[in-house]
This record gives structure tokens, C-alpha cells and sequence, in this order.
């Protein structure tokens, strides 16, 4: 079927001759594209469940209910067929993989559109790494949708590699995968009506607000909603989401590797609020990806959690496209796009197979898909450091303000040590669980370091060090001695970007991220693998993490409570301001 | 409050002075600039009521669920609130009044929005009748809304005064009050593929597609689906109904004046279905409107049937708003139209006041929207008529076809009478039942005229005469003698459009419907009084029928079975062709 191949039959126009075509093979006049033969459709607004083929033309679903014939045809052998998945937030960067190998990761487990929000790869390479989602967006066998980046940088009080206003994201409106304005995750700014946020909203009226308002509630919670932002996946307790509800968000609720509030969230999930509830990931990496699965996940412990089936499934489509305003998908019905997946269990949603686009989703869709050519390949600009780069000077204070991770959870506390000193240095405290943590600004522009302590990482020895440090992507290392620090640091300029384990002046583990420091160039299950070794070597080190890189990885997140730490130095995120001394800072 | 009264509020820019403005009184900084306070507001996703008050600045709303202070305030007294009920289809033309007295008329009965198919008018005046209806919508309180006809004229077995091919319509397409392509009725010519068919389905691919497809099922209906055609209000059984639901389409439960489906559809709308139903009046005449009430009538009798009230406000709010694509509207809540209805009681829906965009729906407000001038004042184009001109030659002919009505039903039977003869002419037999009927084509095209018998009019003497003709309104008049006929269609012309009771040469009731031969230029309470005497009228001339100009109204519509008369003749609607002899024809 060379015409309904590859890129060419997706962005198919859907003009009178394509209409012919669909409508007379909706008749049974002639066969359609593609049929999927005896499967049972479960229906996600009454529950109840239909044998039927399912008939195909182009992306479109033409005929249900019936028998047809098809010019290429699947045995369905009486499994379950319910709407492709929508993954309504994240963060394809935290996938670790290229857009077009989260294509081939994730879509089988059910997931036809994703809607991402190029964050992490726009603070590294502004608007080129957004362009390069969507060039991205036009290969994927999967949907995969964008919202524009709505707060990059995040705060003025760290460096990042790009500036993001709304001349800049303004032009990009119209492209077809655009849906509107991503998590608008500067809420301060939105009720303190900053000018530069107001243009922003003003801009995408007409068009979708994603939101980000966590623990906002009450007239706050109004004054941000004024500004017509509809959804929200911040909520992390079943009173905040019914309160946001009952002001008409629609709730995504959101289970990661990082945040994870599927477990507090599902019971406001009910036959009541199914139409006005999604689901997202947010951020996922490739361990939680492999071992536990993606939305398919989500569905799967839904269930068996008390919500109903055709709730659960609602939500992870119907509900999700309307919340988004995509009206051409989220039913498995004639007219509608020929996203579908078949299942062997309703129950456990066990995927069996998965149609996207009216294409069926195997190695063959995967392999004819255009290559797309990786950008940022030099995007980590870093001096070659030594161990005196990282030293803190003892200074007159006796006590210092140290990070204190919380294991699992991206909010810090804010801790006050007295550390040791050696050679008028305030050095890391193996013994008491206290290491060195430090940022170093890599986009070329400042070059500076903010040096600081943090607790609870049990680093015994060695250092661990990546490029992924949100929001801005600065390299962070969290170290046990100086010179382990220095030796991580300057592989990851080595490899430009990645994940680094070293000890002394030997490098333990690595794995490569050299797409804006950020993604891999490698296959998922490489990448998996070189996580589980990188994970490996910081054990050996002592680290009692069970995720240590995603933990560095948010140690600079000025914008989560408590203390946090970016190039310019330690940041008290309730006072919104940096730390005055304590920890040096030449950024 | 000069800057927020008439057409200039409801058109403010959603700017970001706006924005400020209005996250300002969100947060309850500043006095909002209307606030309804001391309600209890009822959620339409669970059921639940919550004491607040409403603030409102311009048309969106900004708070809920808190206290507000507002530069206006009215007191709510405790009373419900819900959301602004949408009409998702009507013609308008078929109140009888202009679209400034409809929105006068209808909006204090809740209905805030009304998604019209200028369909009658069209047929008239061509595209110069939608315009009148769009630059009607920017003058409304309430926010008429457009879809544009579809099929104008229905067939080509009559003479409508207009053609609209896609050409016509597309340039309407982006017009800010259009949503999509009206209800689409020529469904043969789908499943056939009529070119000119697909052209305007195609022209729509983007937008919304109203369906209107009586009847159909199965692969039919799959194939009329397969062209993304998306909602329907032609279900009549519950049957049809879940077929369609199941199919992917949004019910839309329908009760006019004519077609009546509430008691039968009332069982789909269910707590799993409430977000894919939705309701409309599509022609409903002012007796009606007054005596019974409008959306809110439907609203209180599905209560009453059972349905759950959060299911049936549901229905009449957020599943229209969301079938329709109206992503603005549709709950109470922050950062959503200010489209809002205050009730005595929530079951019966007594409905208190309204307010529509952010304003009171008031006399006052409805006296500050600028005037429209009619248009379409000389559509009736006619010559002056005689009894001759009705005479039917009897023939050689024994038996005729004769159109049997079906009190309150428009579809009609196909009898065979043997008929009185006077002077080589069939006439007709009031003892019988049998009256004369005829279609004088008035667009000044052919200036044909058809002719026919209809029975069960129960008319002994003089005639009744209509300028409202569906679709392609000609006039329509059925009489027991030739004389009464031409009285009445004379005075019809004179009136240059209008309802007309006539005996002999005596006019004795009438009521002129000069724009475009549709619409009355009188205020809705003179109108309906006028309809009383018509009613009153007719009866005295012996007509059984409880609404007699509804029924010769819809005797020259050709697409509903079985015999119909347009100005070409009697016309077997289940053959889709003229009647060849026995009625004769000079059109």
C-alpha cells in the first residue's frame, strides 16, 4: 500500500477524494485500507462491549458495528479494542531518548498522542530545540503534539542557555502540532499580572493554557484561573484536585519517576468526573518506562484501585483529547481518527497491539520513518576544571547551609551543618552523610560555579555528575572529594553531556548525552542498561538513592521548595532570593 | 458602567489589560465588575451545590466559591445557579420573529446561546440571508451562533429563491460567529458522493460537521460518519439513538413545535452518557415559546422523567458547549463565560434572571443593542390570481393522488380519491375531507403554480395560505373553494409575506411576515397573539388540525415521505419524483 505509508498518508489531506473513498468503504461498497477483523469494541462512554471488525481509510476509522473487508486486513482473534492513549504532559527529554525513539518506546504500549512540552531542550537551545520537536512531531508514527514552553527560564536566578519571550514562541502558533502554551509553571507571575507574562496569556486566548499551580487554592487559585488556564497536573491530594475541579480544570492525573499521585488521585476518578479527568506521565525515565510501562501503567493500577473501566479509559482518551481540544480523536468510532489499541486484558490493560493514524504500530512503521538529524551536539561549554575549582572556602561561619534531599521527592529541606574544615576549606562529611554539591553554568556564558553541601545522598566516596539539571541544564555534581567532583565534570564536557560515576580520576560508569546535553543518541534499551550500570557504580560509591540521578538532577530546580542550588549559588526558594555567604559563589 | 454595556463589552479584547484586570478581581484585589452574590452554585460534573458568590469582570467569569465585592452587585438571594443553557440547533425564522425579538424572547428562559441554520432565510435570500443573521449575532444579548446551511435548496423538484454551492458559503467560513457547516440533510447524496456534496464536507474537514440523518443505520450510517459528520438531532427512538451514541455522534434530543422526541429519548440521557448528549428546539413557534417555555421546558420534563438534574443541566450546558467546540463555555467557574442562569428551583427550572456574557439580561440591556434593518422586504413576488388559477382539469383520470396529513406529524400519506367533478374539474369535497392544495412558486422565477387534493384538514369552506413553505417557501395554501384560495394568496402578496385566513373574498384573519415572507417585523407578544386568532380563525372554518399553518407549512417539504406538493406538482417523496398526471402542473 505505497499511498497509505509513512509520513505522506498521515498528513494526507482529507479533501473530496479522500471522503469518496471513505464513505463508500464505510458502506461496504468497497474494501477499506486496513480491517481489523473480530475484535470486541469496549466503549468508553457506557462500558458495554460489541463484536465487530473495524475498517479503516487512511487515518480515519470508517466502519464499526459490521463486517468489512479490506484490501489489508489483522486478525483481532476477539481481543478487546479500546482508544489509543493520550499522555496529556511531559517531558519527552526525561525519556533520555530522541522524540523518534520515544516514538518507538512508548507508542506500543498504547500511547498515540503525546502531548509534550519541549521545556528541557528550549533552556538549553531556546527556539531551535522547540523547532526541533516539531520537526520531530512530523516523522513519529505516534501523534506527538507540542506546547509551546511558557516560562524558560524559569527564574532570573540561575543562567540557562536561552531566553524565552513571547515574540520569540508567537511565530510557532500556527504549526499544525501546536496546541497552545505549555505549564505555565510561573504562577507568582501570573497573580502579580508581570507584563511579560500577561503577553504571553493574551496571546493564546483563543487557544489552550496548560496550567502548573501547585497547592494554589482559593482566590488565588481564581485570579490564576481568570486567566483562562484549564488544566492542571499539579495536584497531589484529593481535596486540592476537587477543589480545582469544581472550578473547572480539568485534572491530569500525573504519575512519573519523580512525582507520583496516582495513588493519592484516583478516587477523585468517578463516573461523575470521567469526562473532566486525564492522565499524564510528566517526567518518566527509561527504568520506569521498561519495568513498570506508561499510561498502560496508569490504567492498569486505576483498576485495580476501585475505578470503573470505562472511566479509566475515558480518561486516558476522550476526556484527555476534549480537555485539549482535540476533537478528532478519542473514540473508536466511524469519523474518527484510527487510533486504537488492542488489548488481551481490559482489566490489566495488557497491549497487544496498537494502531496509529490507521497505522499499524510494528518495526516496520518504525523503520521507514525520515531520519531526523540530532541538533546541540555541542551545547556543553566547559573550561576544564580541577579540584581547586570546587573548593569552599571555611570563611568565618561555623555553620552552613546545607540541601537536604528527601529520597523519591523533589522538594528539599533546608538543613544548617557545621561542617569540617581542612586547609581553611569547609569539606564534604562522608561520615555524616553530608557530601559537596555544586553547579556549573555550561552554556558559555558566565562560566560560573555555585558551590554548596547537601545531606542524605550517602556518598561514601567518588562523585556523581550530570548535564540534566532542571530547569536551566547547568552541570551538577554531587561529591564526596574535589577531585572525584573534577573528574566527573570534565568527562561530562568530554562526552557533551551525560551522566558520569567517577572516583578519584577514574570514571566508574557513563552514558552519553550529547543531544543539548540532554538525550541520548542511542537506543532505549541501550540507554536503559547504562542507567541500571550508572545506578550500579553510585551504590558501589556508597549512594543510598535508589534514583540517584533524577535526585541531581533537581537539586537546581529553584522553583520547588525548600533549598536548592544553580550556578549562581544556594537558592532559598521561600525567600526566592539567593543565599547571601556561607557558600561561595563566582557566577 | 459606560465601557462594559452593549456590543463593545461583549467583543472586549481578552488582552492583557483585560487579564490584569480581571486576575485582579480573581484574587479579590479589586471590586470585580459585576458580582451575583449569596448563590448556591450547582455543579453539573457531581451534583454537589456550594453557597458563593459569582464575580464577573467583562464576560468572563472570575471567581466562584469565595466572597467578592463588585463595582455592581446583585443579590442572589440564595437562589441556584447554573450554567447558560445552548440551544444546538433552531432556525430561528421558525419563531416568527427577527433574531434581535427571538433573543429578547428566549434568552430570559435561560438559553445564553443559540446555534442557528439560517436555512429558511437562505432559501430565500440567499447568502444575503446569513449575512442578516450574522450581523444579527454581533447585536444580541444572548450569543447567537451560526452554522451555514447545507443543502439550499433541498431539491431540485422546486424553485427556491437561492442556490448556495460551497463556493457561496466558504467565504462565511471564518467569520467569528460561524462554528461549522448546518445540519447536513442531503444524506442520499453522501452515500452516493454527490461532487458537489463532497466539495462542502471537505471545505469542513476542520470544523463541525451537524448532522441530519433520520432514520439511517448500519453501514449507511457508518459511510454518512466516515465524512466526520459528528452530531445529529433526527433520532425519534431510543433505539436510533444508542445506535448513534455507540457510532460516535452527540445526540442531540429535539423538541419543536412539530417533531416532539423528548418522551422518547428521555431514557438515553443517563449519568454514562450525560457528556455526549445535548438538546434543541430546531423549529419552535411562539405559542409554544410562551405557552411552555423553551430549553427550560425540555430541562424540567426530563427531570421529571427521572433524568438526574446534574445529567439533564449537564446535557443542556457543557455536552453542547463540548459538542460544538465552544471551549469557552459550559460551567460556572473562573476563566469561563459569565453565561449564567439564576433559578427559583432547580427541578422545575423556574428561572429566576440570566445573565449572558457577563450582563444582566434585562429589558434595559435588550433596549441598548443597535438596531438591525430588516431585509428582504419585496421577497414575494406574485401576479394577482383568480379561481381560475387553481383550477384542476379532471381528465380522464378517475382516481387521484391525494396527500393524507397526519395531525401534528409532518410526515404525510399517499391516498388515492375519487373526486367530485364541476365543469370538467376536479374539486374538492369538504364532506369528504378532501380540500384543494397548491404551491404558487413566489420567488418571481417560473411564477409556476402545483396542484393537488390534501385530506384531513377538515376544512368546509374558505381557505388557509402561508408564505412559509419548508424549505424552499412558496406559498403554500389549501382551501375548499378556487375563490377563498386566490383571497388568500392575494392578500399574502400584499402583505408581501404572511399567514392568511380567508372566505370568499373576505380576509379573517392574517398576520404579515414581510421579512422575506418569513419573519414578522411585530414584537413576539403581538405575534403570538395573532397566531391565537389565526388558530381561532381557521377553526371557525371547520379545520380539525390543533396547529393548521404548521401543517400547511410543511406539505411542500420533498424530503419527508410519502406525497408532498412543491410548485412543480405533487411530488412521491419515496420515489423522489414528480407525480406525473392526474395533478397537473404549469410551474
Amino acid at each position: 500500500m505505497e499511498e497509505t505509508s509513512g509520513a505522506a498518508k498521515r498528513n494526507a489531506p482529507h479533501d473530496a477524494a479522500f471522503l469518496a473513498r471513505a464513505i463508500a468503504a464505510g458502506r461496504g461498497e468497497v474494501p477499506a485500507d486496513l480491517v481489523v477483523r473480530d475484535v470486541r469494541l469496549f466503549s468508553v462512554i457506557d462500558g458495554s462491549t460489541t463484536a465487530t471488525d473495524i475498517a479503516i481509510v487512511g487515518d480515519r476509522i470508517v466502519g464499526t458495528h459490521g463486517q468489512y473487508n479490506g484490501r489489508a486486513e489483522i486478525d483481532g482473534g476477539g481481543r478487546i479494542v479500546v482508544p489509543g492513549f493520550i499522555d496529556t504532559h511531559l517531558h519527552v527529554e526525561s525519556s533520555l531518548v530522541t522524540p523518534l525513539e520515544f516514538d518507538r518506546c512508548v507508542l506500543p504500549r498504547g500511547v498515540t498522542t503525546a502531548i509534550c512540552d519541549p521545556h528541557e531542550i528550549a533552556n538549553v537551545l531556546g527556539v531551535d530545540g522547540i523547532r526541533y520537536f516539531l520537526e520531530a512531531s512530523e516523522r513519529t508514527v505516534m501523534d506527538l503534539r507540542v506546547n509551546l514552553s511558557s516560562c524558560v527560564p524559569a527564574t532570573a536566578f540561575e543562567t540557562a542557555g536561552a531566553r524565552l519571550e513571547i515574540d520569540d514562541i508567537a511565530p510557532l502558533a500556527d504549526h499544525p502540532k501546536v496546541i497552545g502554551l505549555a505549564e505555565f509553571m510561573n504562577f507568582p507571575g501570573v497573580l502579580a499580572r508581570d507584563p511579560q507574562v500577561l503577553a504571553k496569556l493574551a496571546a493564546f486566548q483563543d487557544g489552550h493554557i496548560d496550567g502548573h499551580a501547585p497547592l494554589l487554592s482559593g482566590l488565588d487559585l481564581n485570579g490564576y484561573l481568570a486567566a483562562r488556564i484549564r488544566t492542571d497536573h499539579e495536584a497531589t491530594t484529593a481535596e486540592e484536585a476537587r477543589e480545582k475541579l469544581a472550578k473547572g480544570m480539568s485534572i491530569l492525573i500525573r504519575e512519573g519517576s519523580v512525582s507520583k499521585d496516582l495513588d493519592a488521585l484516583a478516587e477523585v476518578l468517578t463516573p461523575d468526573t470521567a469526562s473532566f479527568v486525564a492522565l499524564c506521565t510528566d517526567d518518566r525515565n527509561p527504568l520506569d518506562i521498561a519495568e513498570e510501562g506508561h499510561l498502560d501503567s496508569m490504567i492498569r493500577r486505576l483498576i485495580a484501585k476501585g475505578v470503573r473501566p470505562q472511566d479509566a479509559y475515558r480518561a486516558a482518551s476522550w476526556s484527555a483529547a476534549t480537555a485539549f481540544g482535540l476533537r478528532d480523536r478519542g473514540l473508536v468510532a466511524p469519523g474518527w481518527r484510527a487510533d486504537l489499541v488492542l488489548l488481551d486484558d481490559l482489566e490489566t490493560c495488557a497491549v497487544a497491539s496498537v494502531i496509529a493514524g490507521g497505522r499499524v504500530a510494528d518495526a516496520a512503521a518504525f523503520a521507514v520513518r525520515p531520519p531526523l538529524a540530532p541538533i546541540g551536539l555541542a551545547s556543553v561549554h566547559l573550561r576544564a576544571l580541577s579540584a581547586a575549582d570546587f573548593r569552599v572556602e571555611a570563611g568565618s561561619a561555623n555553620a552552613h547551609a546545607v540541601i537536604g534531599v528527601v529520597p523519591g521527592r523533589i522538594i528539599t529541606e533546608h538543613l544548617t551543618r557545621t561542617l569540617p574544615q581542612r586547609d581553611g576549606a569547609a569539606v564534604a562529611d562522608p561520615a555524616g552523610d553530608i557530601a559537596k554539591v555544586a553547579v556549573v553554568e555550561r552554556h558559555g556564558r558566565t562560566g560560573g560555579i555555585g558551590r554548596g553541601f547537601v545531606a542524605g545522598f550517602g556518598l561514601q566516596r567518588g562523585a556523581i555528575a550530570s548535564s540534566v539539571g532542571h530547569d536551566s541544564h547547568n552541570v551538577c555534581v554531587v561529591g564526596a572529594d574535589d577531585a572525584s567532583m573534577a573528574t566527573a565534570v570534565n568527562r561530562i564536557a568530554a562526552l557533551q553531556g551525560g551522566f558520569v560515576v567517577a572516583d578519584g580520576d577514574q570514571v566508574l560508569a557513563e552514558l552519553a548525552l550529547p543531544l543539548a546535553g540532554l538525550m541520548s543518541l542511542a537506543p532505549f534499551e541501550e540507554v536503559r542498561h547504562a542507567l541500571e550500570d550508572l545506578r550500579g557504580a553510585a551504590r558501589d560509591l556508597g549512594c543510598t538513592l535508589p534514583e540517584p540521578f533524577l535526585q541531581v538532577a533537581f537539586l537546581p530546580l529553584p522553583v520547588i521548595p525548600h533549598l536548592k542550588i544553580t550556578d549562581k549559588g544556594l537558592f532559598d526558594v521561600d525567600r526566592f532570593q539567593l543565599v547571601e555567604a556561607g557558600a561561595a559563589s563566582d557566577g
